[in-house]
C-alpha cells in the first residue's frame, strides 16, 4: 500500500506528542515502582457500590439506560447543590455535564480562544492545560506559582492587563505542584477577573480529595461578575472510567456550550450519569471519600517521611493537604530529565518537572504521585530515587 | 449578578443551534407519535446480555475497570477482524477507539481542515456532518445524492477537482436519505480519492443494520492508496449509551489522532470498552442483530405500506434495505417546514428535509424514522401525517 502524504491542518501542527506518555511507556517492567502516574488508588475505588449502582439503574430503567438521552436532570441538580454547599451561587441551569474535566477545558478553550490569541496558564501546570492553549496555537503567558499559597497575583494581574482571552488556574492540590490557593487569593482572583474582564477557568478535579486542613470555597464562590468558569470531575473522587465531569458556567453561555459539545461527540453516557447519580444520592460519596482520603493521607505521610529520611538535606518539597501529588525541588544543576534513564535502571520512575512547562524549565524538579502506591513501596521507591539523586548530586558537585 | 458580555471565539460564531433539537423540543406531549428521532428501538436493545457483560467485566477485572487505561487491545483487534471480514485490509494498529462516530468526525475534521478551507459534503446529510464542516467555518461544497445509487460521482469529481481538504460520504442507509451506495460507486469513490489526493471520510454507523439485500464492502475496502478514513460506531448496532465508535486510519496518522483525542477528553471508558468486547467476543452481536434487524424490517414494511396506502398518489420515498430512515419527497410547493406546526397539532412529528441542508433547500421533503415506533403506531402516524399533507396539497393546488 502506498503511503500518501496527507497534508494536515494548522491545528494539527500545534499538537505535540505527550512527553508524559513517552516517559510512562519507557517504564513498563513489572518490578518498576512508578511515582509517575496520576491515578487514584485502584484498590480503594468503590467497586462493589458502583457496580450495585449500575445494576440498580439497569434494573430500574431497563433499556432506556442504553439509549441516547438528554443529560440527567437529577445529577445536574445534585451537582448544583454540591456547588452551593461549597459557596457557589448556582442552579442546575448553569451545570453542564462533560466527558471529564478535560472536555470542559476543550469546550471552553474553543468557545473563548482563537489560535494566535493570548491565554494565561501557570508556569508549571497539567499537560492537558498546555494542550488546550499552546496546543491550539495560543500565545501563552505563564505566571509563576508560589509553593505555599498558589499562583502569584502580581504576575497574574500583569498578565491580565494584556487582556488575554482566559486564564486557567488549578485551585486545590495543584497538578503538578500539590499546593492550594489561599482563601485570600481566591477572592482576589475573582476580583481581578471582573476588573480586567478576563474569564478564569478554574480547573478543580482534586478538591474533594482533601485529607487535612479546612476546605476552602472555590474561586467561583467569589465570582459576582460571572467571569469564572468552574470545572469539576468525578474521575478522581469516584472513578476515572465514569468519564464524567461538569462545567458551571454563566447560564447565558450554556446554549453555546450545548452546541459545541454536541458537535464534538453528541453526549455522555446516560447509564453512567444515572449510576453516578445513584451513587451520590445514596450518600455513598461521603463514605467513599472518608475512606479514600484516609488512605491517601497515609500514603502522603509515607512519601514525605521517606523524602525527609533520604533526601532531607538536599531537596525541598511541597506539603499537599490532599490530592495526588508532591512537587520535589532539587538543587540547581540536577537535571531530572537527564537522570530519568538512570532512574529507570534503578526501577523507579517519576515525571520530570520540565514536562509540566512549555519552555522546558523546572529541570531540577519532579512530580511524585503518592496515591497509587502502597506505603511500604513508596518508602522503597524513595530509597531508590534517593540513590539516583545522590549520584547526580555528587556528580554535579 | 451582572451579566458580562464575554466575547466569544470565531469558532463559536460558526456554531449554529441545532434546528433538529429545536423541533424535537417542540413536541414532547406524551400522545405525540414521533417519526422525528434517530434512535434504535429501545425495547430490542440487548439489555440483559449487556448488563451481564458489564458485570462479568467488573467481577473479573475489579477496580481496574474503573481506572484510567490505554485502549482495549482485544477490542481493537476484534474491530480489525470485523473490518477485514468486510474486505478492509487493516490491522489493530490502524484502529482507534472514539466516543462514538461523531467524535471521529471531529478528530478528522480538526486534523485535516482549517477554517476557510474547502470541505465536500452531500447536499442532504446528517447534521453532525454539517457541524464539523460549516460549523467550523469551512467553505462547503455540496454534491447531490441519487436516491437509488448514492452520491453523484460527476458532481463529486467536479468538487474533488477543487482540491478540498476532505469529503464526507455516508455509504449505507444514508441519514437522512435511506439510500446505499452501489458497489461500483464505492470503488469509483476510492479511485477518485486517490486520483485527486482528497481524503474521504466514510461515515458508517448503520451498515450492520442491513435487513435486506447483500452487504457491500465499505469504500475503505477499495482504498489502495490510503486516502479513505472509515468511521464505525457501536451506538446503533449495540447501544447508544456505550458511547463507543472507531476510526480506521492509515497507521502513520494514528499518533496525531492519539494526541488530538487526548487533548479533547483523554480517553473512553475502559469499562465500556471491555463490556463491548465481552459482548462481541461471545458472539452476542450476531444474535442481537438478527433479532434487531428482523424487527426493523417489520417496521420499515409497516411504514412503507402505510405510505403507499395514504400518500401513494402524491409522494415518493426511498426503499431502505436497512438502517433507520426513509426519505419522503412531496410535490414541489409543499413546505414540510411550514406544515410542521400543523403536524404537531395532529400529534405526529418528523424532521423537515431542510434541516439536513446548509442552504435550507429540500423544503418539500421529510425524514421519517421507522426504528423506534411499533408497526401499528407507525401506521397511525402515517395516517395523521397524510391528513396534514393532503391539507397542504389541496391548499397548494
Amino acid at each position: 500500500m502506498n503511503k500518501p502524504i496527507l497534508s494536515l491542518s494548522t491545528e494539527a501542527s500545534y499538537l505535540k506528542r505527550s512527553v508524559m506518555r513517552d516517559l510512562l511507556s519507557l517504564a513498563t517492567a513489572p518490578d518498576i515502582l512508578s511515582l509517575a502516574g496520576g491515578l487514584p488508588a485502584s484498590e480503594f475505588l468503590p467497586l462493589q457500590q458502583y457496580q450495585q449502582c449500575l445494576n440498580d439503574v439497569l434494573n430500574r430503567e431497563g433499556s432506556r439506560a442504553m439509549q441516547y438521552s438528554p443529560q440527567s436532570a437529577p445529577l445536574r441538580e445534585w451537582i448544583a447543590g454540591y456547588m452551593r454547599a461549597r459557596g457557589v451561587d448556582c442552579d442546575e441551569s448553569q451545570v453542564f455535564l462533560t466527558n471529564g474535566a478535560q472536555q470542559g477545558l476543550t469546550i471552553l478553550s474553543r468557545l473563548l480562544l482563537d489560535p494566535g490569541e493570548t491565554a494565561v496558564i501557570e508556569a508549571a501546570t497539567f499537560t492537558g492545560i498546555q494542550q488546550i492553549t499552546a496546543g491550539r496555537g495560543a500565545r501563552v503567558l505563564t505566571v509563576p506559582t508560589d509553593l505555599q499559597t498558589g499562583v502569584d497575583l502580581d504576575a497574574l494581574e500583569a498578565a491580565f492587563s494584556q487582556r488575554p482571552r482566559f486564564a486557567v488556574i488549578i485551585p486545590d492540590f495543584h497538578n503538578p505542584l500539590g499546593v492550594s490557593l489561599s482563601a485570600e487569593k481566591r477572592q482576589r482572583i475573582a476580583e481581578l477577573a471582573a476588573r480586567y474582564a478576563v474569564p478564569v477557568i478554574e480547573d478543580d478535579p482534586y478538591s474533594a480529595l482533601r485529607f487535612e486542613g479546612d476546605q476552602l470555597p472555590p474561586i467561583k464562590a467569589y465570582d459576582e461578575a460571572g467571569y469564572v468558569f468552574y470545572l469539576g470531575s468525578f474521575s478522581k473522587m469516584l472513578a476515572p472510567s465514569a468519564r464524567l465531569g461538569w462545567i458551571v458556567a454563566p447560564s447565558e453561555l450554556i446554549p453555546k456550550i450545548v452546541v459545541m459539545r454536541e458537535s464534538i461527540d453528541l453526549e455522555s453516557s446516560i447509564l453512567t450519569q444515572q449510576a453516578v447519580y445513584e451513587f451520590v444520592s445514596h450518600g455513598l460519596l461521603e463514605a467513599h471519600l472518608t475512606n479514600f482520603n484516609r488512605e491517601n493521607r497515609q500514603r502522603r505521610d509515607a512519601l514525605l517521611s521517606a523524602l525527609d529520611e533520604h533526601v532531607g538535606g538536599i531537596a525541598s518539597w511541597t506539603q499537599p493537604q490532599g490530592g495526588l501529588f508532591v512537587w520535589v525541588t532539587l538543587p540547581e544543576g540536577v537535571d531530572t530529565w537527564a537522570m530519568f534513564e538512570q532512574a529507570v535502571a534503578e526501577k523507579v520512575i517519576y515525571i520530570p518537572g520540565a514536562a509540566f512547562t512549555i519552555d522546558g524549565t523546572q529541570r531540577n524538579a519532579m512530580r511524585l504521585n503518592f496515591s497509587n502506591t502502597r506505603p511500604e513501596l513508596l518508602r522503597e521507591a524513595v530509597r531508590r530515587l534517593a540513590d539516583v539523586i545522590h549520584t547526580q548530586f555528587a556528580f554535579e558537585r
